[in-house]
């Protein structure tokens, strides 16, 4: 295993007009699914969008942003607790998975297994770009793909033979994320420091100054993510479960 | 690359008495740090249990399974809105992130960097297995861990250098998981058929015997994972997220 696909890797948003061959996707999601999953249950769905049509029908979704207007192909993956509820319905089994202690094993194999065939696919020289964007319209992206109750878009990567080599990106120090036994609280200055290579980083300066902030945090804080955008889709987000049939016993308790 | 890492990969659960290194584990923890990550938020943290004391102490909150009891590290991967919701602090903006949508962007990112982390660290040959246990007891972890508001535990991986060669696992084919531009709906016969391996699987046979169920099925929704304990469960991770400030535009609406 070469170091280089983790340390030099990189987000893509454009891609060429290579094809990617159904073959080799399919090689990749297979190889995928050796990824650990909670209790071996596999609680999760993939949902392949490729044609023209439905691409074009998805975008928009997505806000139409360059990677999801421009990758040849998309992959919803689904926390999905409907496959294994119907299998244990069929056996006459008490499918207790209506809940939110099963959506977050669900998420979480969803994530695990997105993020494996992220890796697969970088392995293979393709490029790919999550795009977060996928929970703020679960209920539009559920509808369109034809999800069944308990099957939630959480996470949706955009994929394809690269177009360049994408924008380098900078990261925190390790000891802004590494805590030793306990978690160890940080001082406004180590705060600071934690941050000050992501506040100096070039690009991130003009990104300021293009938004007429003070610093980097309130672009974050006040443009990118302001609250009433978050609370907003957090409503949404939470309804959705509720109609998925993933928040049963919030209704019953 | 080579592809035996992703598809004769297996879960870990009993380790050799061999160290991991720190140099070792903190460059595992480096590279995995250019997994994807959202607006490169970077919205988790990692907390390294490596005293014995503190092993010990964290093994019954993983109801002492092999895994957690034999492992000579422990990583606790939470999603952490606390770090970057102080630095925008620092910078007066407004950090609108006490709510369900920030917290599963962090969700997402904290299971994505934890699976980088897997790959990274069995490509250099350690042994891994996620204890899917994290959430039942995300308050007590809390505590003993230190954790302020807004930190969730999300993943625990339990780390070390392998003791045999783990157990082979069974998968459901590609079908069972993989649809084509919308969710093919499955008939009864369908369900049948996608479950057929895992039910056929001779270890599971054993699994369903020594249960005294009739089928798979009614082992994961009877035995492991019964509708009450999830509920229960539930409720507690529910409360501890309305308790960690990440649901206050619940309370607020």
């Amino acid at each position: 295993m070469e170091k280089k696909i983790f340390t030099e890797r990189r987000s893509i948003r454009k891609f060429s007009e290579r094809e990617v061959s159904d073959a080799l996707l399919r090689d990749i999601l297979t190889q995928a699914m050796k990824a650990p999953t909670t209790g071996n249950m596999q609680l999760y769905s993939v949902i392949v969008t490729r044609g023209e049509a439905e691409r074009a029908a998805l975008a928009p979704l997505h806000f139409s942003q360059p990677a999801a207007t421009g990758a040849p192909v998309m992959l919803t993956v689904c926390a999905d607790l409907y496959r294994f509820t119907r299998w244990c319905e069929l056996g006459k089994a008490d499918a207790g998975f209506d809940n939110f202690l099963s959506f977050t094993s669900a998420f979480a194999d969803a994530l695990i297994y997105a993020q494996q065939v992220v890796t697969i696919a970088e392995s293979e020289g393709l490029g790919t770009c999550y795009l977060g964007t996928v929970t703020y319209n679960a209920p539009e992206i559920a509808t369109l793909l034809g999800l069944p109750e308990k099957v939630v878009p959480v996470a949706c990567i955009a994929l394809g033979w690269p177009e360049g080599e994408g924008e380098p990106t900078e990261r925190l120090p390790l000891e802004g994320i590494l805590h030793e036994e306990r978690y160890r609280d940080y001082s406004d200055v180590e705060v600071a420091e934690i941050f000050k290579a992501k506040d100096d980083y070039a690009p991130n300066r003009r990104f300021v100054e293009e938004n007429g902030k003070a610093n980097l945090a309130q672009v974050f804080a006040e443009v990118r993510y302001p609250r009433a955008m978050n609370e907003e889709f957090s409503v949404k987000f939470l309804d959705f479960l509720r109609g998925a049939q993933l928040l049963k016993e919030v209704e019953n308790g």
